[in-house]
């Protein structure tokens, strides 16, 4: 029965120490929210499956923990059996025969270079696979109709030939791949055959139950869940609505130094205002609360999506604003040649990099920074709006003066791009301390519409708890008196003198002295390690005398100095 | 696109007022676990299936989330295939007649009270039905070995069959009774056959997958996450270990008024140590939290399981130790012959009742009722020392004296009888409230054992959050103050008066005011109305002439006074 203890991969046991921790930095980061006048919210740790998913890309829905039905939560085994029996035989050599030859006869050829799993494809390539299926999927319609499938079989299938293109290319290209390589031995062609039916049919059965046996998810992140609250909310709720939320998310992400399965956010947004003086506000949040945990000199890194849209509009490259962004945020990495090629290789002209060349040399402070994107930008209407905003923002903050931040104008910024409309906000540590960012957001322009309120503009910031953390502890910045550690251990000496001491303790607790009576009356040399492994500052002894006397022997227990005293003056000491 | 937004069953939102409330009560309980020498721990929301599962019995492994494994959860659905194929197979209408036929054939009859729902075995009917799958199933292992199936789906049939009792009984007594009632029909019998196939399938699936698709499962309480712990950090932890958790924990319950299916346990324990000074503790515990929080006058009721095994041993009803503290439990409710005409039902013999009479007319303060029992255990070695412990902790307690709650004997007290060794404690809020417990715990000797680490005695005690959340809402107990609200809000007429404003606003909040400034200058009445709806109590106007003499007019909300002051004089109003 006794099983060896151990937690799922990617979470964490916290000690008392730890937890103190954890605590300062929440409850400095809430003091805050509250003083800008946030209102705390909590929403349940799982949402309606539908209420999360496809919010988050593709991506994020396989990263999104499901929660499995309660009791009997198949319902529907007899056609699941049916399906898999169906499937399995629609998955045969056949289809991959007549895919293999009807792939290589177009002649694509793959390098050494693109092996089996770094393989990628070509927009050419596709159009050829998917022609192909289509044409495949017509004859197994046909067939089907044939058969006489029920309608969801059909759909099903189609959507795994069709939509479920991905997943079908993924092993698609394997079998491709493996033949060209290895010539066509038929034995080595037969056992990848079957290995790979196998995955599709797992691949089925995983997407066919999912839907059908989990109808909860973990929270992925909070603003999904507060865009719901919102709009589930939206008669109680008084516009604009100013919250904050401070609980743990959960993502199925691969675990790796600092980055965990379940962990905190902690974010504050603002919906139902457009108004700049918002970002100012959370500018000044940030430097408030990084100011409060004494973590001085962190830089508030901020851009604005409309640069970004206005910059690919002025080189016409406003289908490849992702590509563009990606490229230009490694320019501190891998230098500005370097950059360039990136993005020659992803089809921006020749004229296009030429009219980025003021970005490349972006230096000095703010005002000189926004001089050359004025150059850039001076034929994009959507351009200079994104500039008038980012003046706006830095001259109140110039106007109302940061404590410990600073405010830094950073165009390669690019976060959450497909969300964010207006500003963007990121956070880094302090120089010197190598940590990625410890804070970011931005403003949404309409992330409630998806729960059926359009036009509510929101903007928001969050703090890496987590990454905070680190920082705290690595430059020593953690208060020594956070941690909620017991101030005296009285010892025990025996059921009269316990009793006694307890009378003691008790009066100590009312008056709010965190203290302890020792349980058990052993070996005292037992008692006093274990006050010292705990880092209680004082024990009290009372012995037979001290019990007579009324009196209690107060021991310093880095001083070693005692002292006897009556009950006034102990609480005295200990107060 | 657009959804309905809601929240699955059982879970909930909370609002502003809702969080500051909430957060009151765990502040109260949180300052009272540290004065008394606990320490903070958490653990994570999922834990490993085989931490949690078996440890709450049969309805408590029903009741855990599942958290489904990400990806292609589904590794081997060729074998589900087969092994669903096979079981269809093998759940056919010759199962179900042999049965049928074999059963009747003992003669056993059901009354019309017990329905199909209703339906309760005796353990003679039992131990029939046991022989009839016994037989049944070695014909049918018979069959398997001739069939040549894997080891795994044998093993997995028999178990179906044979340990799956309930499962089947479930279903088989579906048919039995149906057919009972109906009669003979032929083709009711055919129609339910496939009906009860199709569920048994679904069971199978549901039962083998379950365990293959998920590998984590939602924390269902506090103690066993904790006893993990303790095992898995028993090297870094000083013994004996005062830990508190207060963190969410999920259950499958049917909701109801007051259930939820996430809600908050607050927990504190102590392993390491059998000392009775720390049952004498948590009583002190619960009466300085609930003194606390102004809840006066609530009963903490004390039993001791060592006594209940006593009587059951005086009574000669060892094995009936959980019928007879069921029957004696609703003395209060249906009257002293009822319970013993249950007690008699259940199997207990008329002179062991008799036995009980003093338990019947037990009255008066501890020390009287303490005599009775005595009369009763008097011959109960086991008894005698749970009387010894109970008075032990009574004697304490009337020395330390309770600052608001009384301290009360209750022989029916049996919660979490498998669990607990010897003290057992639950909380009842003051009379007139009605409500169930709001706290309760107890000692349990044997805790951690399950996880490698034997002899280790633990005690303690829970508050139930929600309910006593519910009761001082009732009695009207939380101070006004809680609110985390916004004390000041500042009108915005224009941009310039906005930053003249803003300034103000950032050096009241880092005097530590709440304060905030409209973000839009919309309307005054608009604004007016949003800091009336939000109960801010003062709002501040700068207009155009308050910018130039550099004067604030501060507006009480609730008098409506109105009067220009400097800042540093605002500053001082408002602090």
């Amino acid at each position: 029965m006794a099983q060896k203890p151990s937690i799922p991969k990617g979470t964490r046991d916290f000690n008392a120490a730890e937890v103190a921790k954890r605590s300062y930095i929440m409850e400095t980061i809430k003091e805050q929210f509250q003083v800008f006048g946030f209102q705390p919210i909590e929403t349940p740790s799982f949402e309606n499956s539908e209420t999360l998913m496809g919010k988050y890309g593709d991506e994020g829905d396989r990263l999104i923990f499901k929660i499995l039905n309660s009791g009997d939560f198949i319902k529907n085994s007899d056609e699941i059996l049916k399906d898999g029996t169906y499937v399995k035989k629609m998955l045969n050599k056949e289809f991959f025969n007549v895919f293999y030859n009807q792939y290589l006869s177009k002649g694509i050829k793959l390098s050494k270079k693109e092996s089996i799993t770094g393989f990628k494809l070509s927009d050419k390539d596709k159009s050829y696979i998917s022609e192909f299926l289509d044409s495949y999927v017509i004859g197994y319609q046909y067939k089907m109709s044939e058969l006489k499938l029920p309608s969801s079989i059909k759909g099903f299938l189609y959507s795994l030939l069709k939509k479920e293109f991905n997943l079908l290319l993924k092993y698609t290209f394997d079998i491709v791949s493996v033949i060209h390589y290895i010539g066509q031995n038929e034995t080595y062609w037969e056992s990848h055959l079957n290995r790979l039916q196998n995955e599709m049919l797992n691949s089925f059965y995983s997407k066919q139950l999912s839907s059908r046996i989990s109808e909860k998810a973990l929270r992925y992140d909070l603003t999904v869940p507060f865009a719901r609250y919102v709009v589930q909310h939206q008669n109680e709720i008084e516009f604009p609505f100013k919250r904050y939320q401070m609980q743990p998310v959960w993502r199925a992400d691969r675990p790796q130094k600092g980055r965990f399965r379940e962990f905190y956010q902690c974010d504050a947004d603002v919906v139902g205002s457009k108004s700049l003086l918002q970002e100012v506000e959370f500018v000044q949040l940030y430097d408030a609360v990084f100011s409060a945990l004494k973590l001085e000199g962190v830089t508030i890194k901020i851009n604005n999506r409309k640069i970004l849209s206005g910059i690919a509009e002025v080189i016409g490259a406003q289908d490849k604003l992702i590509d563009f962004t990606v490229a230009l945020d490694k320019l501190d990495k891998i230098g500005e040649e370097k950059v360039k090629e990136e993005m020659r290789s992803k089809g921006i002209s020749e004229d296009g990099i030429s009219k980025l060349q003021p970005l490349f040399t972006l230096k000095g402070d703010f005002g000189s920074q926004v001089e050359s994107l004025k150059s850039i930008l001076n034929t994009s209407e959507i351009g200079l709006k994104g500039i008038e905003e980012l003046e706006f923002i830095n001259t109140a903050i110039a106007n109302l003066k940061l404590k410990t931040a600073k405010l830094q104008l950073d165009v390669t910024l690019a976060r959450g791009l497909n969300y964010y409309t207006g500003a963007i906000f990121e956070v880094s540590a302090p120089e010197g301390v190598k940590m990625g960012s410890i804070g970011g957001g931005g403003r949404y322009d309409d992330l409630t519409s998806i729960f059926g309120k359009p036009d509510t503009s929101g903007v928001g910031i969050s703090f890496g708890l987590d990454r905070i953390y680190l920082v705290l502890e690595e430059l020593n910045l953690f208060p020594a008196t956070i941690t909620a550690s017991t101030k005296v251990l009285f010892i025990n000496f025996g059921e009269t003198e316990a009793m006694t001491c307890l009378q003691a303790v008790t009066k100590l607790r009312q008056a709010g002295v965190k203290a302890e009576l020792y349980p058990d009356s052993v070996k005292m040399k037992k008692q006093m390690n274990y006050a010292n492994r705990r880092e209680i500052p004082y024990v009290v002894l009372v012995g037979e005398e001290e019990v007579k006397a009324k009196l209690f022997t107060l021991k310093n227990m880095e001083s070693g100095e005692q002292t006897k005293l009556p009950f006034d003056k102990l609480l005295e000491a200990l107060k």
